[in-house]
């Protein structure tokens, strides 16, 4: 599935494999800025299934309202048919996965929610603006939906708002 | 940096990332088919970092006898120079995990090079021969360079070489 953020070196959109791929190794790399202790390969596979969903659900833009109200219920139903289609055990670790990294309740669901915030506002830093350039989204929307990263480390949370802080100061993401 | 390999649904070719996270997928999904037990974990980290080295290398192809001879001392060279970018731990931890992939002296090295294998080959199958039609490549030359699998899953490899034969009646892949 494309999804909105354009690539750091590329005239395209990143896909969800690509995109996947490169939280798994910011997970490897990053993990030593966890606040709390981590199981690494616990996270990898965390955000190696996280978005799979999308395969039925499609991309959901961080920026969109009125997409992410209907965002639960359509990625729940993907989640039933996909993950259904797998073999008994298969299919219910799979699942298992998908809903501890939706519900963020352990330290390594927090962790990898972290990546998966943290690497788009990478790749529109790299953009000079890139989706924070959506239309009627200022610098603070960007904030309010990047403060899921200062729930599992507080200096990449303290890195991504000096990246937005000087976004806002360089005009890539607008002040009001 | 661009793979040989054809994508599934998709009339370009795959690259790295969506390569190494399919791969990570697979590592998930089949490690029960593993011969000896494998840390699930630590066989990811291995196919996360294994094509790092071609940012600097570049892909070499299977079938390319004269590019596969030169490939050891360049991916030699793109690893000092690429692992050198990061601090040292870091640095030190991904080239282990490089060179142990590269050695395949663990099961979870065999492993990973058996999902390394086995991606581009279910790749090639399902675009009904891709790969296999290189110039002067046959069926058998597909099983020499695929046979690694099996040092790492029998049943997998006795999977593999079905889809070979059957590759080969279909005349997708040469028998001379």
């Amino acid at each position: 599935m494309l999804r909105q953020s354009p690539l750091a070196a590329a005239d395209r959109r990143e896909n969800d494999a690509e995109h996947s791929w490169h939280l798994a190794l910011m997970v490897m790399t990053l993990a030593e800025y966890a606040d709390e202790p981590i199981d690494v390969g616990h996270t990898m596979k965390l955000v190696v299934v996280h978005d799979l969903v999308e395969i039925y659900a499609g991309d959901t833009p961080l920026y969109d309202t009125a997409a992410g109200e209907s965002q639960p219920e359509r990625e729940e139903a993907a989640a039933d048919r996909l993950f259904g289609i797998l073999p008994g055990s298969s299919g219910r670790e799979l699942r298992a996965l998908w809903d501890e990294f939706e519900a963020r309740r352990t330290p390594e669901a927090r962790f990898a929610k972290a990546m998966d915030r943290l690497q788009p506002l990478l790749l529109n830093w790299m953009a000079k603006g890139g989706t924070w350039r959506t239309p009627g989204v200022t610098a603070d929307d960007v904030r309010a939906r990047k403060a899921v990263i200062g729930e599992a480390s507080a200096p990449l949370w303290d890195a991504a708002k000096h990246l937005i802080d000087e976004g806002e100061r360089r005009g890539w993401a607008r002040s009001r």
